[in-house]
């Protein structure tokens, strides 16, 4: 079976200005991404804007993506629902549409129920009847729940379970999911801000936001620590930090679509009620792409 | 305009074996309660297991429950979603399906950038496009978001939202909320373990799960604090408090139907990766249920 | 056995510009008090700073106190501390120097080892050899730690245990302890964010940082809910509350003792790393006095 | 000017039966672990049940470690108090009596008033009088309240705040630490449970409990980590991890000194409200010291 470890970014949804989804930005997105040193992609992830789709623009987006990839990039689409029965029916559009794997998160409504035990219900549910190779997603920042150790180390057991994408930033936790888990099972991390961090306690690699702005430098730190080259790259982690934050925790998606747009990518404006930064933001944007060297020449 | 004073219970939403929409149980609880002194119904709240139907459920749910109520006994629909322009889309069917009111959550997916500009924007939107009254839903322990006295003071301006229901128990907000909205902006209560305070410190009905399992003992406790009989509120605050809590904060929507099944009124198994309540669960709702005489004399 | 049940305020520790205590201040704070309507007075509260005095200070502040007052005025002394046997230590000399009762914080500092189990130890101990009677008080703000209704219920039964202070501002747990404890317990509350909410629950009376600086109208309060006239009280309470939240939960001590300058009794600042407030909230604060007429006329 | 990089371990405060002060015991341990790899050792920290001492046990317990240290291994104190002008009089006594710098805790108590500028003036007040190098110590876990990255970048400049001990596990805030102080100032990681990581981003040392318990295998990973040995370092992390969670977060001071009783060293009961552990909780510490092959051959 394919491994799904190295470096993904997360693809943005760009919206026309009448709300539609754009699919000519998006293939224009996809088609640059596909000359960077990234390992693939992830369509409908948080930072794609998925709760804020309908069924249809959804599966719209998954083909979009993957007809502008090469088979042999790996693709993996978000397709976490709140019940079990409208994930599982997510995750066979999914593969249908050309996904190879598909990335669910945790369903959270229901905070106190969500338990270890239903969790283990839930993902091992999908899991049998998913067509592709399944990847759990932990994104409490976002679902104010978390998926334990407890919980992943019984999911890794499940052949269909591949791996998972944990953005919390607790290294605790990461080595946990990384020492109860079997041989072979993939943690990616999320959180750009320990990035390196988790590189250094054995992470398989990163699905991360600032890796569709600055896709040279987040792949140059992998590279580094697959060599054992750890204070070159915690020293290139801190010149990543101030944009990563910038599209992540501070400014979340609008702050990623702004910065897209700076570097001639297609950002746009995000769904309401997701509202633009602030042109003060944007200056900071712009600084920190500088400083980067990211800017087109143009600019 | 109508107000919407009083109090509701949010109706379940029961489903068959092969989880579908169990229209028949459903109608049949929608009878038993309009027997009852409840003011209306909200059909798709929290507790209807709303963000685990698909659009066409829901649309069928609010159906079902408005063919078996009087004209003149309001209906509350739930229509929140995490776009603007999915929550309109929502709301506008609802009130063609002849929905009196709706009652619209926080979006809350994007934690940081939901900010009380972006709720006030996203709010006053949906209320200059909805056909019906807007209540405002305010609901932490499900979201992870909360809708502050700030932007309620402001929406409290708009002329088509009337009301909200706060869901925390937290009394300072709540007196802020009545503080500082505008005469006629209705207040409800939503968290039973404060129901009695929330009254005492004015507020003007309640919408409340257990309402659903003991319509008549939560019904007594707001006509003895519209007569000023506070103690005697206080003391039914008390015997209520057991069953409030099981069929709320610790079982949720799993101890909602269990009880509901008990009493004679279609509950069943909520939809994974919800699971029913286990046996010992069961029994202590029994003997709760034993305690307030609201077992079937045949049970 | 005498009742704690009533009104009282924490006195603060005001201190000479040479950072020692202003012993006559204090004194003539404690004769203003006794001219207003409080029950009595809480020395070595959270807001007499008393985690910032030696054992020599909050002695002699004790014996201070105790001079200024009638001996039937109740004076309540804090002499909680981290260790059992210091905060024994402290219960008699606090006994000894004319406290009628002791007001016993809890320890804080290993949390995660401050469970109920060792509460109901600790407070069991320091109860036994308490030579005057015992009122617990739980102050999650300022501890980190919660003494839970379980706690409080089985403590309540100790002969020489006889009431608390609950500065939380949650209801439930109020409710809880109103419900679970024996009676003739006293529960005071110690949040004047929720002391009308408090009281309509059958609160006994409170504990109030604003009671210092509106004794009246803080009691007013307290009368209106003793004769059933719960919509006066609270209507009341929102006069009180803008004041309040200065002196409490926003600025603490430093707002308290600017207060108390601004209307004449001697407040002074409070002792670093604590700051006086800035001019801003200084003026803040004397126009939320001026609203309430009790500014002294020549100013 | 001295530096303080490298491996400390807190000495427990070992008591009598009477709960007086174990002077003999002390001397043991700090006999033994003289004997061991350590760099030095830290006397009244958290793990030194300081909170729980009076003044006069403090200073004899920092002439009992100081007369059992050779001249040229560092001791640390911890001299942290809730006031500055408490904090500074503990500071100097502990200079006189040989302490080779002090670390001071963060007050807690008042925590909306423990902001960064609260903090700064606090520190540069103590630093400015110390005899003796400063350490900045936070530890949230016990304090409630949080030193940000702003005030420590800001204090690192002041001459006599040579370096801090940073307790969290949040490696954000760590590499913040270090990347925003000035050349020279020494980070040490608290957390045991994310000390290999500390490492990894450049921390200069700990001070960590379960180095009091397993001295040689704590200093390994720290060797290992200076040689850029990190994948071998972290195998030795997951090595250590049990142990240090259960001397840590999860049985604190009382399971220290439970582990320290198995090893042959004096640990005894901690002192109320504090409690010893359960058996089920010695025979857990017991396995984990039996994996580790830290118990006695006798044993």
């Amino acid at each position: 079976m394919k491994s799904f470890a190295g470096i993904y970014t997360p693809v943005v949804t760009p919206f026309t200005p009448d709300n539609l989804l754009d699919e000519r930005g998006l293939t224009t997105n996809v088609e640059r991404y596909m000359q960077s040193p990234l390992t693939g992609l992830v369509v409908l992830g948080s930072n794609g804007e998925a709760p804020q789709l309908d069924d249809s623009e959804a599966d719209r987006a998954i083909a979009v993506v993957r007809a502008a990839m090469p088979g042999d990039r790996p693709l993996l689409a978000g397709t976490g629902r709140e019940s079990t029965v409208a994930t599982i029916a997510a995750t066979k559009r999914a593969a249908r549409l050309g996904a190879d794997a598909v990335l669910v998160r945790t369903p959270s409504f229901y905070k106190a129920q969500m338990t270890t035990d239903a969790f283990v219900r839930h993902f091992t549910e999908v899991a049998d009847q998913s067509p592709v190779p399944v990847l759990l997603y932990n994104v409490t920042i976002y679902t104010g729940v978390n998926l334990l150790p407890d919980a992943v180390a019984i999911l890794s057991q499940h052949p269909n379970i591949v791996g998972m994408k944990e953005t919390n930033s607790d290294m605790v936790q990461l080595g946990e999911h990384l020492a109860r888990t079997k041989a072979g099972f993939i943690v990616l991390a999320g959180a750009a801000s320990t990035y390196y961090s988790a590189l250094a306690l054995g992470a398989h690699g990163a699905i991360l936001a600032v890796a569709g702005v600055a896709p040279d430098l987040v792949v140059a730190i992998y590279q580094l620590a697959l060599k054992g080259r750890y204070v070159e790259a915690r020293q290139l982690q801190r010149r990543l930090a101030p944009l990563a934050k910038s599209v992540g925790a501070q400014w979340g998606v609008p702050g990623l679509k702004a910065a897209l747009d700076l570097i001639g990518l297609a950002g746009g404006v995000p769904r309401p009620p997701l509202q633009a930064v602030s042109a003060a933001a944007s200056d900071v944007l712009r600084g920190q792409l500088t400083d980067l060297a990211l800017l087109p020449v143009t600019a």
